[in-house]
């Protein structure tokens, strides 16, 4: 930590901010430069906070953190990739892994279609809302328990993991028997309530970004889970806030990359909600497999404009096989020629 | 709503949306324009998210609302405005109700004399956090129940209302049992099993603006509470994300004006978390309380560079003070003389 | 600047960055971390471009910036005020100062009338486009030449200063014939060309922010006309792109308040552009003047409905009439009576 | 256009909209809901401008858009994709075209290596900056004039077609002599007055997208330059400002997708701005070029910590060869092998 003073600084107000700098547990080093001097907290035993605090003592004008917060979620304390196993699906080994399925579970046949057909064309993993965070209440709030029983059913009739929300921690039990997977929403990942509760579950944890959130405090999040104890933890963009009108969210793909080359978790992309826009879901899909993404997580419905919630960012079954086919196409080759020559 | 469909659509498509809309218990307005037709659903009986899937229908460019999908936070549909009576306080009546106290409790002496001052200076309540949302794991989570007894200790020895956040569902009966009312921190906002919990107690409720939330899906997280059944909801704004990085967050004065414009609901503005910067609070309060706000929430603390959160923004007895002197004062006179006359 | 190596800087790579740094003019402190090697270049002399280069040096993890890049503009460079004289209006002593006036010049009966009626409730200057900036290249884009004429007839004959815009550096000179000072738009704030040519005219400045620029990038800009030689320059905050979609922009008062902190120069603020909504001109306008602004700009027409540009957030008459009485009035007493007393 | 009335509006208000609807050059079909009416303006030949104005009529909730404002630059107009030529090489036929060379153009021998790497490497065409926009007063505003004749004399010495930034209306005529593209930077996007005036050049224009333009505002200053006569323009991504601060910009791929979607012009993607960061350019390269994007633009300096404009961001020879190759190897196949088969 950089302790940066006022120019105006008095000799009295310096002197004490090396004193609280030892006081919380760091070596003081002092550069004393033309127009200010700069306080620098040496060490790594000591107690942050209490640094971070003297932003509010006479005479600093602000404190500057060198390092990162983070201790395990970073390449630093781990350079070698993680690989989370989903029901016998590896996230994070190099491979694409595709999750699909429908936002909301509604119905029995409605599931087992969609089951049939994302599995038919080559889908890993089967994604099915049973608790639904919507922003109005009389939306519809997904069917609860009875969407977990059916998941399970799928799950053992087509041999597809499936992955489901958590809202609550007083649903964690129940989701836990019943799925291989449960998933942080993007309203979800600062409930730091929730975030202590599955850090202490042994299924896996998709944790998505949140709409506004800094790839920092999405990794904050995920650290949450990791000093815990859960360690099998998949990140998903899904798209932020922006003032772009014409898509649902603006779909941040930049962040994706960035969180690979700061984090060694495995990071998807979710390409539904982060357009809301179903012509957009193959183009991104194809651009997140070629930055190095570890999966993609895409809606799909038989009937998307039938579906309780999400439809307009829905692929029906035709959708999504042409996409399964345009991710196994060999993509544009971007060969230089030289058109000059 | 509108159901605008694509200059190409044909024929059958746009019967296809007529039958559907009808389905959908509405009836359907035609327009026939040069370039395309439109679709209005009339009606007030029918089921709004049918209309709203129809952006998934072939042959439709776009779905527009016309009608705000809110039922009993807005002024329609309540035009006198809803005074919150908390511990005896009411929130507003037309006064401007002041909210002070610590980021978080951290022992009795700290609370204690901050009770005391800010009771003496003017404040009508206090507030302190005992369950503390942290973005890192590793920063200070708060004395929890401990916490809980302190606050209604010192509600009793001073008669000053306790405000305090709840983080869980979990957590709600034994935070009702010592305070006076609850906060839903910004990053709950859209903690939907949260807002369910908290519509059915009876104790008020003070709902923050998520740091990317609109009017909008602020107030429809509100209206979950209404929905629900608990009445006596204050909002909060308490800053936004932005580009900018001088301050810790955007202050949305603008948005405090237009939700007390769209709704009924008291709301209050925190220029502590708003700024993150002590010397933007006494100007942003004055302005906040200019512009017609309910009250305002401020943090105090006896030593902010001491303080285990929060340090930077808190005022310490001496600035909240001079805070609330400035406020009752009379503002500067915005006299016209014209000078050119 | 300090100069952050990585963790796995080598010794030749530190010993790289010091060289630099004395190369480019400074003294290099060196702290040595148990994690990290932070340098610090320190003076005043030096060329900071080459600092901030070294960001791309080998075993560099970051550089950053202790002092603000101003020289000019700053509190720090003049603790004083700027007083700014628009034709005999000053600007910055500490009064409101009102601009008011139409959008768009449309016609010497719409300009007339409405400088009489604005005169008349206490304007203090005359505002009307004559060059519009409008997104898109079929809408009306103002009477250029025949627009100044008639502000300067209207000016003659009320006596009331008069500002227009300014988007060309080819139309500086015509225009500084006709009026008292020239505004740069919001879209203009970082046309470097145009504030390069209004840095050597001998007519006050108005310049708006732009709708994403930073405070301090802002700050810079004004820098430019400061270096350049026009030391009279007024900031206008008006509003900023976030995801609202309530209203057109987010009114930013935070930042007006902040720059007034970081800056002497006046700072005024535009409710009209700043909200693109009739209703929230008068509650915001009271804000901003609680908050210490230096003046308001608000658009007024003869009949809103018929304006050929931002008829929705331009006041008629009465409403203008209304909110000068408003400003007028002592505004609502904070007074803090405890309530529970 | 909607004109969405509100559910006080009074028959005479009515009225009124529909009288001055018709005014406007359009016929108005009435839909009487339960709640409000709807007036929808139906034609093609009328003043657009009118019907917009009318959200500040009395009654009258407000005005939605429902045909885009383009005429030019939609697929609607013109559905076959536009190829660009640019002194001999296409932007815009399918393949992928470099732009690569150094933010500025600093000296002979800068200008002239980085020409012969990005040649050999395989770039299509140079770029250097002769005329700088930077945020500061204080910082290297490039070499003006002198930097055009470099850039034209290693034109002919490479037979690489050069692009370079025009900053104002009065550099276009020389710039023109000396290059073949002509860019329009990020902050002069709604420079309209340089927009009208490279209308009517005969060399192709780069138009990079502001930082918080939204999609349909870029394509309407596209709309700009083919409004005015100048059909080769190039539209380029380069992020957009977010709350993200571990990146310069927000890379912002979905909006590049987008405007290929909504426009027929060329889209590319300039990574290095747009992530303002070297160790992302690589992965998003990748990414741009499976999105479909028509090519990229690239800063390239013999040795970064040098520059005088943007080293952080900008590759040196090896990184470029090495981005080069990682452009021409397959792109990792994802290959969807169901794992649980």
């Amino acid at each position: 930590m950089i302790i940066n003073m006022n120019e105006q600084a008095t000799k009295e107000q310096i002197q004490h901010v090396i004193d609280r700098v030892k006081e919380a547990g760091y070596q003081a080093h002092i550069t004393q430069g033309e127009e200010r001097t700069i306080v620098a907290a040496v060490g790594s035993g000591g107690r942050r906070h209490e640094l971070e605090a003297l932003a509010a003592a006479a005479g600093v004008a602000g404190v500057v953190a060198i390092s990162d917060p983070f201790k395990l979620v970073s390449r630093q304390a781990k350079p070698q990739r993680t690989v989370v196993n989903v029901g016998g699906v590896r996230i994070g080994d190099g491979s694409l892994v595709v999750i699909a399925g429908p936002c909301s579970v509604e119905s029995r046949e409605q599931l087992l279609s969609t089951a049939r057909e994302v599995k038919d064309a080559g889908a890993h993993l089967l994604r099915g809302g049973a608790y639904k965070p919507r922003t109005s209440p009389y939306e519809f709030q997904g069917l609860g328990v009875e969407a977990l029983r059916l998941l399970r059913e799928v799950r053992e009739e087509f041999g597809l993991p499936v992955v489901t929300e958590v809202m609550s921690t007083e649903d964690v039990d129940v989701i836990c028997e019943h799925v291989d997977m449960l998933q942080v929403g993007a309203r979800n990942m600062q409930n730091f309530a929730l975030l202590r509760r599955l850090a202490v579950i042994d299924k896996p944890v998709l944790l998505k970004r949140g709409p506004s959130a800094s790839v920092k405090e999405w990794l904050l999040a995920a650290e949450y889970l990791l000093a815990g104890g859960n360690r099998n933890v998949v990140l998903c963009e899904r798209g932020i806030k922006t003032f772009e009108t014409e898509t649902r969210n603006t779909l941040d793909l930049a962040s994706a990359a960035l969180a690979r080359e700061m984090s060694h978790l495995p990071v998807i992309v979710d390409p539904s909600h982060g357009t809301g826009r179903r012509s957009l879901i193959a183009p991104l899909s194809r651009a997140a497999a070629a930055l190095g993404a570890d999966g993609l997580l895409v809606e799909v419905h038989p009937c998307p404009e039938r579906a309780l919630s999400d439809g307009p960012q829905s692929l029906d079954f035709d959708g999504f096989r042409h996409l399964m086919k345009s991710l196994a196409e060999p993509m544009r080759s971007p060969v230089l020629v030289p058109q000059h020559a």
